[in-house]
């Protein structure tokens, strides 16, 4: 092992920036800002792993560095309540330990999480009013409301001794966002006049031109396509999307039928959503409520727009669900887009829908979805208010970041600063420049524990599922001869019923390797162990054309 | 275990067709037809298992009905040399044993894959001229030129006493297809006069309006942005679209730079071609004859657009390919679509492009590929064309099955039949009509050998990719009591350096439930078994939160 690189040199009279996730990659955000030796955190979420890490669901940063810091953290401040900003908190606040602030929307969302977590009642969580302000340390913010596909983005005016900060969060301009308060463009305005360091954000859309859209729009369409179905009728969305929520809702009431939410998500949204002042006088059914009526009568909200395997849409797909089932003539609304990499689950699901004789609606066939990310238009628009002297991209891969970097600087902002995770950067005083590197890594939730992703026993896994398992245990007496025939069993292989003989030529091929070795050898375990290994790696090579684990186990038997 | 159902009523005096792959699925087709006893197969294909089965790569239909028929199967008559066509030749014929024919092209291609399998001498692999003609018993097949991404594809008439049909193969309408013969309008036409039984055809663009365009636009597009370019230069494509291929080695001439293949199977599917009279004149320098070349003289032609991970352009991305490089102000051009699934490893691909300064370039933002597939201008076109009696759409999923029905119907089709894997359809006399259903189901290629797709071996790689496995050996005397301390390993679980004292752990809590059994259960092996493997259950619930496999091996030491 190498002795680990020297911590960056973080200096005590400037302003710096420090992501530790979200720059390179969408997911699992978090942003670090340091100055007179005082640290503020921005975000703290959780990314998904996809087929990268068998065994593995939920990936989060690994905060060891501001960990070993973390007297000098300050506050984690939360910009709104998706997954990839809030959902490492429950995880990873036990490292950290520092108070939390969100709006209530986000405070609400997250108190669900500590809660399964049983931490409610450590965190010391605090309720941030829209627009509100906060000081900490030699950081002053401001939240600046924007618009995005969730109740409550922020953006936060950082102002300190170095010059203003405007962190973006997740954003669009969305001239009618239909649920919480509108984008705050004066405030946006009012910081670039007073004159804006930085600009860190969003580049998800980066690469696209044009405008996002707005969800008004996505709610005339969807009530237009909800009137006019007389069959049973689902639409599948995205659960924290609490206008999208309301705008199928009050379809559903125009068209005479009750709304009612199906899958487990969306209660907790829902629940959420109320707490903070949303949804109000929206009638909402539960999937109890709505049991007795027909499918006719009822709009289902349904989880599992992802192809989830386990949420309502899979189990209606699959005519598994106890409460909904739908069948020829009846529609389902895919109210959502294809998060990359869930390509083939939800061509399933469709194809399963289909098959039924259902029809399936996706926003390649109407305009059922529009992106909570700003596309090309948006960011001009927000570069000309802002008016930054560097814009760091962040909440990218790196053709995002890139692509937003590249219009920063045709925008004619004088610093477009490229960084990845790690990345210590110097935003003031001096040219922005990144002055050193932060260990950045991934940690895993693998079962009830946290791991570091490269943890010999994920390796191990992903070995497993290519070639199976070979276990042997060869009972030896003091001079290391086999005392009984070794045995042979495989799991992922020769572990069919037509593999009997398969593993007692395995068994007979271990002893004659172990029983072969020269006298002074075989009193060796680690050279029995070696021989018997060999001895099955080269047997299945040949019989399966597989390279197993190989697990040996010499167990020498005394007397 | 149920008895397997009764075969399906073949009936002599008709014409049957029996798709065993590619109804309901892109990939792996396998279409059979029956006439007076006797059987035609038409294609015989792979597919990718992508992650759905843990260490399985090609997946391939079983044939078990029809190798229990096998010597009433005449040939399988290949449409042409695309793997979801041809791929599972050199694995399946060995269950067939039949004669095969096919045009040079895919005779070359297959004639490849024979020899790695050792059958080169053994397939009785006959050419049939393109428009040619073959009589195989009941059925009179004439080949009909299509277009498509790949030399020589061919639709099949297929006269017999019941009636005429055509088999589409994949096809598109290019109007100028660039490498081989054009689509021959004349003989679909002829069929149509004569009168057509039934159209058995591509689905793949079904639910895509319009038209799929033609390889001559996509050669302008290539030639115009590879003149442009100064530095160095990648396109990566499909390896089989030998017009593309020819497009990229003209246009890099035109700049004047050379051509150079980078990739086995480029090089494989230039040896077909050439061997089929393709590609003449065409100069194309191997990996070898480029190597001395500056990058900027070359154009590399790669494999590897679908971000495999070992081919050519990952290696070239993760700068480990040994003769080449790119880096700041190059240029890789993806001439591809990406095959659902792949969006990842794709776009991890154009990422570590990006990264290194690479300028990528896709289909979205430029004309740089088109689909092999017909869109529904030209679907129309063929049933105006074809005027068939029955349509049954194939190669497609579900939804692009169905969306070619329902536009068969509105073509005012009479009798647009739906079908799926297994079904046979008796197609004359009388109304088109399912009237059984044969076994039909998947065969993956395991390492050398061909197993069932719900082969237990299968189902315990997915186990052991998400839990990894315990194995424990415990040493029993007669009594069944331990005689040493249990030997506790973990692979994919407890195999971390920080887990030595959990495995000990396990080891006591072994001992305890095997010693704790009452004297009688004790000498009952299955018994020890199921108290070890309890023990090590839960144990590894409450300190890991996982399931793992659990395998136990009692060893009985006598004496």
């Amino acid at each position: 092992m190498n002795a680990p690189p020297p911590p960056p040199a973080v200096q005590r009279d400037a302003l710096h920036f420090l992501p530790l996730g979200g720059a390179g990659e969408i997911g699992m955000n978090l942003n670090l800002y340091a100055c007179r030796g005082q640290w503020l955190m921005v975000d703290l979420g959780i990314t998904f792993a996809g087929d990268s890490l068998p065994g593995i669901d939920v990936i989060m940063p690994d905060p060891a560095f501001i960990e070993e810091r973390r007297d000098d953290l300050l506050a984690i401040v939360l910009t709104h309540a998706h997954e990839d900003h809030l959902g490492a908190v429950a995880y990873l606040w036990p490292r950290l330990r520092c108070p939390v602030y969100a709006t209530p929307f986000a405070a609400a969302v997250l108190r669900e999480k500590l809660r399964d977590e049983g931490l409610l009642s450590e965190v010391p969580l605090t309720e941030v009013a829209l627009s509100g302000r906060l000081d900490l340390g030699p950081f002053a913010l401001t939240l600046i409301s924007l618009t995005h596909s969730i109740p409550e983005p922020n953006a936060l005016l950082i102002e300190t001794p170095y010059g203003r900060v405007v962190h973006t969060g997740d954003w669009k301009i969305d001239p009618d966002p239909l649920v919480g308060d509108p984008l705050d463009e004066a405030a946006l305005r009012q910081a670039g006049e007073a004159g804006v360091l930085a600009l860190v954000g969003d580049s998800t859309n980066a690469t696209v031109e044009g405008e996002s859209g707005s969800e008004a729009d996505v709610r005339r369409t969807l009530a237009a396509l909800i009137a006019e179905r007389e069959h049973g009728l689902a639409v599948t969305l995205f659960a924290s999307n609490v206008a999208r929520l309301e705008s199928v809702a009050l379809a559903a009431r125009d068209a005479g039928r009750e709304p009612v939410l199906v899958g487990r998500s969306l209660q907790r949204y829902v629940r959420a959503a109320r707490a903070s002042g949303y949804l109000d006088g929206v009638r909402l059914l539960t999937e109890d409520e709505g049991a007795p009526l027909h499918k006719s009568q009822v709009v289902y909200l349904c989880t599992g727009c992802q192809g989830e395997p386990r949420a309502a849409m899979a189990r209606i797909a699959g005519d598994s669900h106890p409460r909904v089932s739908l069948g020829t003539g009846d529609t389902v609304i895919f109210s959502s887009k294809i998060i990359p990499g869930n390509e083939r689950p939800i061509g399933a699901l469709h194809n399963r829908l289909v098959q039924q004789g259902v029809e399936v609606i996706t926003e390649k066939d109407a305009g059922v979805h529009v992106s909570g990310h700003p596309c090309r238009d948006e960011l001009r628009q927000m570069y000309q208010w802002v008016r930054p002297q560097i814009a760091v991209p962040v909440h990218g891969e790196a053709r995002h970041m890139q692509a937003h970097g590249a219009l920063a600087r045709a925008l004619q902002v004088p610093e477009p600063v490229l960084v990845e995770n790690g990345d210590l950067l110097r935003l003031a005083p001096g040219p922005a420049t990144v002055i050193g590197r932060a260990p950045a890594g991934r940690l895993a939730l693998d079962g009830g524990q946290i791991v570091a992703t490269d943890h010999v026993s994920i390796g191990a896994r992903r070995k497993l599922m290519h070639n199976g398992a070979v276990f042997v245990s060869v009972v030896v007496d003091r001079g290391g001869r086999t005392l009984i025939a070794p045995m042979v069993s495989g799991r992922g292989i020769l572990d069919g019923d037509d593999d009997e003989a398969a593993r007692d030529t395995l068994s007979a091929a271990v002893a004659d390797a172990v029983d072969g070795l020269p006298r002074k050898q075989a009193r060796d375990g680690a050279a029995l162990e070696e021989a018997a290994r060999l001895a099955v790696r080269r047997a299945v090579k040949v019989s399966h054309g597989k390279r197993p684990v190989i697990d040996v186990q010499i167990v020498r038997v005394p007397g």
